[in-house]
């Protein structure tokens, strides 16, 4: 069993409406062997894709952005919310239905970020319907960058936003696929 | 010259109203060599006071953290700035005014992630009149550990919340501390 799911079935605990929890390791407190071994183990997987520049969304996608990155010894650009005061300038724009919180979000990248030879790894701890990576993907495009990649720790399976990406012809790594998870357990896809 | 103050003169800008734009290398874009130095840094200048956990606040915060705990091999805890559904269970909580965003916000850690033994080193990207690092602080002392020390990129030190911390006996590390900025130039403190 990978290290992901072996630190999901000891650790995380699911909640009601698909919420799975997995702040003691994976999200507000980071363990940082798993953090490392994510990074690698991303690394290792799109290390031949001359991967420029490592593009996530804030807050809890970056620390997974940045253990990554420090592979790639690439930069890494995150995705803000809603326009703050130190965002100035032309900026890229996609909205974002975010199924956690239930809210839609704004995704802003300033346009001096992502340039159109950028080789863009997206990077982000959590897939479930996809709509977070299909707004940063549709960034990428605007900046006609290219995506070449996806890298993301927990995929919900079941919530099919993965399968429609791998569909699309995404190159979609996922370290742990949850098929199925319940309050009486959680089944990883083989 | 120190590699962070040199970066900030050349890609860093000054706007109105005390703000120093710094999103194109240190922020929005983290340039992957300067964000791993600040980690060697930190690391460097802490690495005798048996750090057992790092802890910051989202967003900002987080890139830092995780590239100095990555040095110190140890797990990384973030305060979050409003209650969402994925925290559960009792929580340590204390405000915290913005000066950047003018917004006071609850800055937020459940119990169990802070242990009554640990050694914390609090990490922030900056520090202007110290409300954040006072309210993160606070949370520490509120779990009985210790708080061992302070490591920060970017002080402005005319905002004086430095100075306070330093004459507290606070242990505190900036990498650039900037004592006078405005649209003609920065001067950084000798």
């Amino acid at each position: 069993m990978e290290f992901l799911e072996k630190a999901i079935l000891e650790k995380g605990k699911v909640l009601d409406g698909d919420i799975l929890k997995v702040g003691s390791f994976f999200n507000q407190l980071m363990d940082i062997s798993i953090l490392e071994k994510i990074g690698k183990n991303i690394y290792q997987r799109f290390k031949d894709k001359n991967v420029t520049k490592i593009l996530t969304v804030e807050a809890s996608g970056i620390a997974m952005a940045v253990a990554t990155a420090l592979c790639f010894k690439c930069d890494v650009v995150f995705a803000k919310k809603s326009k703050t005061k130190n965002v100035e300038g032309e900026v890229y724009t996609a909205d974002c239905y975010s199924f956690t919180h239930k809210t839609l979000n704004q995704l802003i990248v300033p346009k001096e970020y992502i340039n159109s030879s950028d080789n863009v790894l997206i990077i982000d701890d959590f897939l479930a319907t996809g709509e977070a990576l299909n707004s940063l993907m549709d960034i990428v495009s605007q900046a006609k960058a290219k995506t070449v990649g996806i890298g993301i720790g927990i995929e919900k399976g079941f919530q099919k936003g993965g399968d429609k990406l791998r569909e699309q012809g995404v190159d979609l790594f996922s370290l742990a696929v949850i098929d199925k998870m319940d309050t009486n357990g959680i089944t990883f896809r083989k």
